[in-house]
């Protein structure tokens, strides 16, 4: 089983950690691997960004296919692009923070989300209710951290410190994290603050893999039907989208 | 007062007829322009094609800024872009499904959405969703046009019928046109049904007319607030997004 | 275009300051006046006082149309009567509740209201969640200054108190005045808290014209049909009520 | 204990078959009677009725204040003026629709409601709204008599065909008649189709008795406190609401 | 009339308190006992403990039918094994979590709950939910005294801080007491807090009592006819369900 | 990793046609066992049973503590008794229906279920709004063939005909099989509707190990804590249930 982990944005060290992330829950016969895209933001922490991250995301998902990728997971806690990439892909495709809050609300009632900065959280507030978590997902949090300073000193007490919150305030069965880039300190801040956290790396990388095990792939009509075949300007102008597949176009 | 309507697909025809029928409706010291953009689908009926209209779009809006643009109309019914839009505009920014519905939801109770093609149902129901009237939108229904062919013979028919339907199953007090190609119809269809039909392109023109004579603009922290400064690979690389402007990028 | 903007009290002041309310906002060509019942309560605070609103109210609508009104404004944010009157009027009628909450969710995604007394905050909760902005309002609050006092000294500054308030605790991207006798403090506040500040009155005012412009008047089939032909005792008798047309009864 | 179940219409046959209607259930020990108001329409059937039935309601309510009553029945599926009747009363007042659909709810799972015209279906759908069944009260239906038809021939007929194709259709536990009119078909119709049949007149009538037999009165803080004293012009001139009491105004 | 009060647990002393509470409030002609189980918890604070208390609680409902009990109440605010009792009895069958929360919603808008452990606030709030009261249950709140201590020294104290903190706090119309245990207390805190008490052991009586004054049995098809016949391994193997009765098995 | 699945019902042909479903799809280094209740019913098809069932549940959850479980599997699509076994197991505890909706949901955005008997659709419907996917879950849909009957000619021919249907009428995404005796037909019906079917028993499985594989255990605090110690009469006697952990009570 080949499971491949997109990371939307265009850094390569989140690329590494997240690749890292996944292979660690990954079953022994899965292959996992993590790549970026060629265009688009350096981190995702607006509306603009993330709509510009896209293209590239879809970019990956068109190469996946000619390379018989399994199953996608979609690394960045916006899950950007997921619908669209749905479209294109023969096989299942997660997104991060839709993992993160299937396994948290798998485990009981309540869950909180910390996010990096607060203008995110509408974005992930509006993804929670989306995927049904309206009830479960009873607060979104902040720490104030910018996606590409999470590495730096202080970060990890920040995000602890509002994942401390959640519990004594939200009343949380569990706390998930609201960042790809947050992913390596799971079972630290877990050991923290006594209740289950969440990481969506290693949550959409074994649901992409169950779902895989289960033989179940998107329906191939109706909404997520292959996209109609129609000129395309400047933008991703090296495939060809057809009923069946995704092709490269052959160069001359 | 400037408003640009922007048709987010590359089709010129597509964007004439928005510009005539945004033009319409506009009070008289109201300058109307319809542009598109210069890359992207040649018209939007999947995740796909919408996820890739949507960096032409905000080029456009880019632009606008530059031009002095006080209000912008995003033509197309799934509301592309729209989020990402209003982080770069520092006027008002409406969608045609979201102006729509508004509308309809000022004259009555209940209203039906009638769009081309079945597959794009879904995006639909999740605008009237987002915008608040899952109750009053009561019925998403496509008449199995493509975009590209409402202009062939029957097409006309198809979608009256679609809408009479929409007026005897549905029992709605008005019904709304989930596509900015329908919007030259929207007088004979109401003529033929006996209930009142709102087309978004007029519908968003009168709303973003209203909201810049209101003197009302979106806020500029929190969610909407410009997005931060940081490297973004190949899209949208002429322009530079500061807190107070987006400004064109010099060249030496 | 002849627009009527309804006081549903019976002071007169109050009906002064609407009127220049909505017509600063008006476009040039459209008339507009402000009118006041002959019968009902000073304001309205309580749900008693609304309903004893009414009846006035509806004696206006029925004025109006034989005054070839265009569309109506309903200036008590409670917007009293708004469905009886769609039943009289054959143009839109539009409640200054209903039309503040849509320009300010066209705005961005959450609004707060700020309202007079605490007493009535339940009711503007309850018109927020019949015009679909439950989960965009997200808080309605009171500054517990009665309406007849709102022009005290000391009154501003409770309001726009309480408007910070909403800013810094609510995260909102735009806060609504929850009372018609408000309107004139609209762009005050707004400089002073730094968000969009909506006024019903100049909001119910634009969206009126709007309708008007898009050509679209109330269904006259279902729900908002004219009522049916039947004995009224003691209220209303001056006028007859048809299929078509609301008349005067002619005096012998 | 003392129960006054007003009919807001002004129809007495109607007032007399509720009086009836009450009566048959209520407790030894409890007097029921029934009043109608003297001014507003022979029947509801419109926003545009209801509204004008309220003034004359609300003044039954103040005169059986001056009587002592000690809950109030509201017999009309519409359930005009509750809020405002709360705000007078200090004893309980049920509204027959909010009766009938407790029981109902009490009952099972799901129910119905067969009304009588279709144009009053929105507002029996958003009365069960209010009341929290939106989920419960699974169908609202019309028979398409008018209330002042319900006596004529075929009329039972007709209601009771409604109530089959809502056990057989809706999957419903119960039956709940959308009119104070249908009281005296509850029985018959239940014998018909199997599944209880819900009437709001006796509903209300038992529900208000076991209110005063739990000692339960209505706040008399917040949102139904008695309404601040101010002139009101023209109607229910005959009362003054007191903090404490509505009392008659003393004739000199 | 027969009204069985049954009390969920093992504790002979709660069955008392039930009894005397339910009896205060009956009308004259209502006979009403109450009863335990002979298997289960002593006291019910955690699903495992509601879980273990239902087969006894069933089994009690079917020792009622065989003694022509005309309706019960189940008295224990988890409402448990509500639905299936519903599917043993003839007659009407009410949870006090339930009857209180009607009950209460009959006095106004907004209610809180107040009940002993954090631990079981969830299961009220599902409650809650179940039966359509999301919006008027403002707050499930916690007194922190288990259900056998709420007769110790300082109990009540504790309990009217809380309920005084709902008012102060949740701007409610009514309280809720969230346990069986807490009935007798109903008016005591009624008269500190100065807004209505709602007691389940209490609403529930009446409530039960008004649908057999309304001659309104649960419906026997659907969702709640009695179960098919089948093997029962070592559980009420006592008693036979049938089509129309549930009967003790004859011993030979 | 060790994980148990538990047939809530006590017929031996469902359990092992249960432990090789679920044993089909873990992974290669997971060891499953099926078991089953000592007390219960035969099949579960009414709430009177599943709660009968729940007892013999929670003492097989019990056993697997003693035994070292990493694990279980709730496999009745009713999810009877999943609170109270989270209450008492240490690790992870899914329900067919839960893991069944969450794999459904991760494929799209709408998906129908296919249930036994007419009479539990409700239980199903309660369920998807319990998970969130009150939106999700289009419809719950019956073939009417008990549950003990799967297995006779003709059931499989019912069941495919029924997923059919949801695929003409309700436009899904999946269709979920709505019960664990179906479990062994999950792709031959998939073949013939063309969109992916799920299997409770399978993605229970798979969920199960997933949350194993990322480490997380259900919170021991707030809800799901372990009960409090008190008496318990007749029922799981033989256990204790002490803070951290259950013991079987030590024969003298």
């Amino acid at each position: 089983m080949h499971i491949r982990v997109i990371n939307p944005n265009t850094t390569r060290a989140m690329t590494d950690l997240i690749g890292r992330s996944a292979r660690v829950v990954a079953a022994p016969g899965t292959v996992v691997d993590a790549v970026q895209p060629t265009m688009g933001p350096a981190s995702i922490e607006s509306h603009y960004e993330e709509a510009l991250a896209v293209p590239g995301l879809l970019e990956q998902i068109a190469l996946g296919e000619a390379d018989g990728v399994d199953a996608y997971v979609v690394a960045c806690f916006g899950d950007p692009g997921l619908d669209a990439a749905r479209e294109l892909a023969h096989g299942p495709v997660v997104g991060i923070a839709e993992a993160a809050m299937h396994a948290a609300a798998l485990l009981g009632r309540r869950f909180s989300v910390v996010t990096t900065l607060g203008r995110t959280r509408a974005r992930a507030r509006e993804l929670a209710d989306r995927y049904g978590f309206r009830e479960a997902c009873v607060a979104v949090r902040a720490c104030e951290v910018p996606v590409l300073a999470l590495e730096d000193p202080g970060a990890l007490a920040r995000l602890t410190a509002e994942c401390r919150r959640a519990v004594e305030q939200d009343e949380v069965d569990a706390v998930v994290l609201g960042c790809a880039g947050m992913a390596a300190w799971c079972a630290a801040i877990a050991d923290e603050i006594g209740v289950p956290v969440v990481d969506g790396v290693a949550a959409g990388t074994v649901l992409a893999q169950s779902l895989v095990a289960l033989g179940l792939r998107p329906s191939t009509r109706g909404e997520y039907a292959r996209p109609p075949d129609k000129p395309m300007a400047g933008l991703l102008a090296g495939f060809e989208i057809r009923a069946d597949a995704v092709l490269p176009v052959a160069v001359a």
